[in-house]
């Protein structure tokens, strides 16, 4: 057994050990804590604690005698690497969900710990409604085992929070709360639980620094129809000047005060989304007397729908974007033409510098990816799972990244010919372009949702019998997290309308297993299109990422006259906007050649 | 007031009186029959007795003092022109519905009659609600109490029903019942009520004469998982040689037994679809001990997917079709030419002439939109409606129109130069011919849905800030209803996967509101692409219809070069596959010149 397996081992024993003297027969670990979030800090971490999974969704089940660990596709290499298989049985999370296997363990009178605030209410609703068919008892406990288990776990990172200032948010907190308020008021109710720490933070326009990649303050908030909000959170994490900054009406709450703050609303209507905000917060509020209404969050859609001030942020932080990528790209280039094939990593790191320098910059928005040659084929690749590969000459290098700037998110791929790509890739590439350039150019009415222009971008693909196993574009947010609902550009249903002030990304691709893999993808946001001419008011895109597209990529013969005409002016935009930017010559001069017309 | 006012008014008077008699203070009078079909025989048309309405949609609620007629935006104008103001309320009836008009009439305490044969199960359970709510109460009633008021009546037509050889149906009824069988028992139940006459016609191979347009026996059953089927049914349209025909299993049950049939199903579970079938047969069935199991019709997608017998069947009759159609737009032609500007009534029997003359015509497959000049701008135009207008010169004539064959149904619609039309007219063709194109070019994955490839037959019209505010397709049945469903292609979102065997219509348009409308309509059959090139299975449209689209409305400038060929290859798959069946020269004559590659 090594080291890690039997250290992994004696976590399992010493949770059956808690689980037994709390006289329970199994208990579910969730790769989740009570914010629900993707990103998680690392002293919230207990699946990896118990099983060394690292993968950003998965759950273990451990009885006294089994224990089992369930992961969706994405993760089913990944997860035979970093669990044992000697201590755990290896589960399809959808097809072979936790609540099934638990009813096949288990007999009639077995009891199922839970921690509610590490799902959701929709989710603990269904398990006791399958528990309680099985004849199997649920128990609730926010006191977590794991917790009584867990002897080295790091302590908590307490960062004050960041005061955003009005010049990136462009709207004051009182308003966006009052005008907030008074859809809850629309609604029919009193309250409404602000569950996501996105939501909240941009109710407050505060950031935080509490978990990497997503800048929010680790919080949630009670907001009232009169705009007041109570926010319960850590309150070493409030900074000076906190008050004055969010305006009156807020108050903030210790987390062990939380009791006192839910019987507040007791007889009152507080409205909650029982699919993302966790069961605890909601039972809690019924319990103290609350009468609960389901309904979405409400900060969603004022929350994407960005205003001027955050799209001139946006447009702005782009611009220093594309410097750096733009630097980026010339420097590769010269690497890989004077015979220097770096490692994944290494190149990665340097991108992460070029970012760094710029105006704003807080980290990355998320974890690179950037991958040589067949790794790209792989969609959620990431070089530190293994080592990293070097660059391979005559192949595609992938690089999918992005920044946290003070006044925006950025969120970029693209794909590079290293030496002398085949014409295939060239004829792949040009296919996953024109349905980039397809999308971007769409023009199309209120109402239309992201499953409406899906197919747009598809659609030269799907011509020469391929597709790719990937939504097309989702939503960003203005210094918050690079993936933000509710708008999503995808097969699957989205019901959300496309309205002006949405960032979303275009980033159709094509995946060869073994091979390759392309993916073209800018953020741009919906605005109102020259509406003088138009019958019906229509809406379009508009690109904020200003970075060329590899011109030795492109088969020009497979473009139609609008489409070379769309390269051209895009790539005159980019030189236009980016150039002066450039203190070196020689980025400059890449540039030039880099945006030069299509021959 | 005039004669018809003063009839109106004695029907709302007497109907009134029998309320009374009752002992209930409001009756809701829908435009539906017990089949709730879109088609309903006239001895059925209670609305139109009570008010006068002809639309194919709309509620009239009677209290003893007020009466209101619900209908929604098609039919704003004629209820106006049908339904005398004096007695009648105008009500939107989707944003101002029924039942709320119900409870602001009707105090605590009231009762409000309906027919639960003439209403679905939704529907029935909504209106329980609201007016439970409002302390109503809902008494129901089979006894329809304008049975009662309705002296002169008309006869039912009993036509005796037609028995569909497998030459045109492809699969015998006992092993569509075997099939479906299996289906009802996979989803858990002992049998499932296929309410519409549509469904069962197709499971029997049978047809009937019992209403215009739709080709069905007028009828419900239960079909049992063994594949047994319990036929409700008028017996005297039941003909000859039917068990023969049907094969065994399958027992006639008059309609006043039904009570007996539901009894067997005590103790059983009966799949039935509460969003269609009629709130009689389910809450009988549940008073006779039957579970309910709500679920689609399970017939809707096996009879949407054609057989490779109902395919061939279609492609022929859409080449008798397209003769019929190409004589009559060279008739029109000729007609014009020579000065004789004929009015839309005249035009539109010449074609039902030449349509009547193809083998296996049995009727029109719905009411023909024959649209001069601005006329075509209304969707719904119906010449009859009003004195028909007369093709103006240097116009657009739209015409939309259709056969039942016994091998297929058409619908096809063609939009005509008149004279010389405008640089304008043309350029709007060409736009819409183009998103006609794009969307019959298509190829798409499994999964993908009539939603996700909508917006490729509007994209060319929302460049220039158009649109039309229609779906872009729908299914059509073999031999049976020129709407069905599961499938469609439009906007609102629509889950059933475009499938192979499955025949829409492509069908985008323009309208410009006092001036003119354009439609480019075609039906095509879904079937799968050439598979050897591709990685991922791609399906495509393969048109049914074969009838040139008018060369002198093409504005060629505004065509891709992949559009010009696809014209072309069209005309010329119409000429190859139609000129042949043309007996007279100058059709010949007509059709070759109609088909000439553009210039």
């Amino acid at each position: 057994m090594s080291l890690a397996v039997a250290e992994k081992k004696a976590n399992l024993d010493s949770l059956r050990k808690e689980l037994k003297a709390r006289g329970v027969d199994a208990f579910c670990v969730p790769r989740a804590d009570e914010y629900l979030g993707e990103y998680i800090p690392a002293h919230n971490e207990r699946l990896h604690w118990l099983t060394g999974f690292t993968g950003s969704a998965g759950m273990a089940v451990v009885t006294a005698r089994d224990a089992a660990i369930f992961t969706d596709g994405r993760y089913t290499v990944q997860v035979r690497r970093q669990v044992d298989a000697e201590h755990y049985q290896y589960r399809r999370l959808i097809e072979e969900p936790p609540l099934e296997w638990i009813t096949e363990q288990l007999g009639a009178g077995s009891k199922v710990l839970i921690d509610p605030r590490m799902c959701t209410l929709d989710w603990y609703q269904r398990a006791s409604q399958i528990l309680a068919d099985a004849h199997i008892e649920l128990v609730l406990s926010t006191d977590n085992p794991i917790d009584h288990c867990w002897s080295a776990r790091p302590e908590a990172f307490i960062a004050k929070a960041l005061l955003l200032s009005e010049t990136f948010t462009g709207e004051h907190s009182l308003i966006k709360r009052e005008r907030l308020g008074r859809v809850i008021a629309d609604l029919g109710a009193d309250a409404a639980l602000i569950f996501a720490p996105d939501s909240v933070s941009w109710l407050l326009n505060v950031r935080g620094r509490d978990v990497p990649r997503l800048p929010v303050l680790l919080s949630c908030a009670l907001l009232e129809r009169t705009g007041d909000l109570h926010l319960l959170v850590d309150e070493r994490r409030i900074p000076e000047g906190f008050h004055e900054h969010t305006g009156a009406g807020v108050s903030v709450v210790p987390e062990d005060q939380a009791a006192a703050l839910f019987r507040k609303f007791a007889g009152r209507t507080v409205l909650a989304d029982p699919g993302t905000a966790n069961a605890w917060s909601q039972l809690s509020l019924e319990e103290c007397g609350a009468t609960l209404m389901a309904s979405d969050d409400p900060v969603l859609l004022p929350k994407a729908c960005k205003n001027a001030v955050e799209i001139a942020g946006a447009q702005e932080a782009h611009r220093r974007d594309a410097v750096a990528e733009i630097r980026f790209l010339a420097w590769l280039d010269a690497e890989v033409s004077n015979g220097r094939y770096h490692d994944e990593a290494l190149v990665s790191d340097r991108l992460g510098e070029f970012r760094a320098q710029g105006e704003h910059f807080h980290e990355l928005s998320f974890d690179s990816i950037s991958a040589s040659a067949s790794n790209a084929a792989m969609c959620h690749y990431n070089h530190l799972d293994n080592s990293p590969a070097e660059l391979i000459p005559n192949s595609l290098y992938l690089v999918d990244s992005g920044g946290q700037y003070s006044d925006g998110t950025t969120d970029i791929t693209r794909t590079v010919a290293i030496g002398e790509p085949s014409e295939e890739m060239c004829e792949l590439f040009t296919l996953v372009l024109k349905g980039h350039i397809a999308l971007d150019s769409a023009r199309f009415p209120a109402g239309t949702t992201g499953t409406h222009l899906d197919s747009l971008a598809r659609q030269f693909l799907w011509q020469t019998g391929r597709d790719y196993d990937h939504g097309t574009g989702h939503g960003v947010g203005a210094f918050l997290s690079v993936h933000e609902g509710p708008q999503r550009i995808a097969k699957a249903w989205n019901a959300t309308a496309l309205s002006p002030g949405m960032i979303v990304s275009n980033e159709p691709g094509y995946y060869r297993d073994g091979a390759f893999g392309i993916r073209c993808e800018n953020l741009c946001v919906v605005r109102e299109a020259d509406t003088t001419s138009s019958e019906v008011p229509m809406l379009e895109f508009d690109a904020l990422t200003l970075v060329p597209f590899d011109r030795r990529l492109i088969d020009t013969s497979l473009l139609s006259g609008q489409e070379r005409a769309w390269i051209d002016a895009y790539h005159e935009r980019v030189a236009l906007e980016i150039m002066d930017r450039l203190d070196e010559q020689s980025d400059r001069e890449w540039l030039g050649a880099a945006t030069a017309p299509l021959e």
